[in-house]
């Protein structure tokens, strides 16, 4: 199949488009790099280096025998977006282009109307693009669990049963994000749900949850084809992070008592579940949702994992809770069309944490540990990042 | 009360501020004037002239001895919208200040993108500007009964208590919006809740039905005084479109067999309604959701109505749907929220079209017979407006 990974650069991109190469796919990258700037924006970096696109596109090529195409480029750029898939011509595209941090979006008003604007704009944009040239192209697009936040009842893939006064009908799942990011997710999916309304399109939004871990098969066929692994705490994940902390001896910090519950995910797991997308299409017209995830845990049970597996001795800290959210609530999410296709997980056991916690050993001297504390309040319009040496973020 | 009307320039807008004027309140309009803008890029005009703004803020202040403070601007500019809240420094802001024509959103992808950020932008602006102000003041934001689409079920006022697999939770009534322009409107709802969670701010949103009428109290107290009345394929809304067509000999094109059936209310009440809103503000944190329609009808409904208030001969002409939605549906949606708040409604008698037929026939002349039809189609990504003398439009 010819697919054309969009944020092919960044954490899940680049090993998904990996993986899909080393599966027979032919693929194309897409990306602008502007995670990378990132980066610069708030003076982090990857805890494991990341060669440039270039650079790892070839070593790809060395190492595998097969060629990715690389696409450098903007998705807000309407011409280029249609030029991308002129040329490409794919037959399925997996969108993971957007700005992707919840504390991102959060730390002023120039940042929620970035996020908003780059996520929405881009993802209109390739719509279009899809309508016009071939929409019988399988948009395969990264949604959030955050789209739904905390509902006191089951949450169910994308659409849910209500019987109201008599009358039953079925209804795209009540909406309850938790920062500008997860509502330009939200905003997407509405889009993209009429776009296949209206033009026939076929899509499969995959709400997916917190993914942990950085190797996957591919990836370690070469040190050179890493994939990025963040802690900082704009664009670190919890898991990931608590790793980090554990091995440079910081305490676990968890937000409030981090009775906060979500669905997480092994990264080999997301590589899968976009390949059962791949091979399993949506129908023309069909706008699908799939949670994917695998388990859910409370953060502090998280927390615990990290600390069961690792050889010191570490402990949780608790800090005043940045987000508004709740931090104690019913949690409890349906994800069984990913199963039914085929999904084989991998779970959450102390094995995984202890390579998870061997990669951050083995790049130990290059944290920074004034990075990981969360620097974004949700009760502030505007959140002063760290300065260094005259650098002021944002 | 100090209100700051946004859109203070257009259709309804201006009517509001001149109701809320002449009810004592001290009133703001701001405007961009990207409305009139829209009539030359579409070459029609408003059947009813419409002088420019600072002439019509002139003659209030010469008719009711009140005047008007106006404000020149774009939502989208945030230095603006900050400057002109600290220099009115209002209690109350009624946004009315967003693209609001289907058709116009849908006629390819540069209006459908352009609606979207021109919409969730100035209102996510807004809601910043606010925030970092005066948390106190009360956003009262025009929404659109489109938001809901047409469920089989009973549509509530924003909410709906939902019972599933035994739990039960009041969740955002879900969304199902019928153009990239009744999305705008759920993405901008979706980020006002979230900003009244997370600042504590107060906010009500009024969504709307379709509104008929060009007269109030205050606009007939001079003609100079008097709002817009659109009746093109892009911007003009059923009722008032039936009513051009009748008078000048056209038959009403009803889309499809007319089942669709819609929330509608007299202009005058959209000012009662609005005011309703500033009287009875939300409290501190809450977003609340009115339903702002007094009667619903069919579109076929609607067409018989004019016929049967036109003294002369008129038929319904059945044209090819230019949209996608559904013929025929279930339709019932609540709307006791401001009633209880004290609303009289003006009903769709024969005597408000018979007022309206005369407003029409007073301005016969300035009727464009082919700007009338439909010109967008929704299963298009491009739609081809009119072109005139060589100017093309999009």
């Amino acid at each position: 199949m010819r697919i054309l990974v969009l944020g092919g650069d960044g954490y899940l991109g680049w090993p998904t488009a990996l993986h899909l190469s080393h599966r027979g796919h032919d693929i194309g990258v897409v990306d602008n790099f502007v995670r990378r700037q990132y980066d610069h924006e708030m003076g982090v970096a990857s805890l494991v280096p990341v060669p440039n696109l270039r650079h790892r596109l070839q070593m790809w090529e060395q190492v595998s025998g097969r060629r990715i195409d690389g696409f450098v480029g903007d998705l807000t750029d309407a011409p280029f977006v249609e030029r991308t898939l002129d040329r490409f011509e794919p037959e399925a595209v997996v969108h993971f282009a957007e700005q992707r941090s919840a504390p991102y979006s959060m730390i002023d008003r120039q940042h929620a109307v970035y996020t908003q604007y780059n996520n929405v704009v881009g993802t209109l944009n390739l719509l279009y693009a899809i309508a016009e040239r071939d929409p019988s192209i399988h948009l395969v697009k990264l949604g959030t669990m955050g789209e739904y936040g905390t509902p006191n009842i089951d949450i169910e893939e994308g659409f849910i049963e209500i019987t109201h006064k008599g009358r039953t009908d079925v209804l795209p799942y009540p909406k309850q994000a938790g920062s500008f990011y997860h509502l330009s997710k939200v905003h997407d999916s509405h889009n993209i749900q009429f776009a296949c309304r209206i033009w026939g399109l076929r899509a499969t939004d995959l709400n997916q949850g917190i993914v942990y871990g950085q190797e996957t098969d591919e990836t370690t066929m070469h040190p050179d084809l890493a994939t990025r692994f963040d802690y900082d705490g704009v664009f670190g994940t919890v898991l990931n992070r608590f790793c980090v902390q554990a091995v440079v001896g910081h305490p676990l910090t968890v937000y409030g008592q981090g009775g906060q519950t979500r669905g997480v995910l092994d990264i080999r797991d997301t590589l899968a579940c976009v390949e059962l997308a791949l091979l399993n299409p949506a129908d023309k017209g069909e706008y699908r949702v799939f949670n994917q995830f695998t388990e859910t845990f409370s953060v502090r049970q998280m927390a615990n994992r990290v600390i069961e597996a690792y050889p010191g001795k570490v402990h949780v800290e608790e800090v005043e809770d940045p987000r508004v959210e709740k931090e104690e609530h019913y949690y409890r999410a349906a994800h069984t069309k990913l199963l039914d296709l085929g999904l084989l997980p991998h779970l959450l056991e102390a094995s995984t944490i202890r390579s998870l916690l061997a990669v951050v050993d083995r790049h130990r001297d290059r944290v920074d540990v004034d990075a990981i504390g969360p620097t974004v309040d949700w009760r502030r319009t505007a959140s002063a990042l760290r300065t260094t040496s005259g650098l002021s973020a944002g």
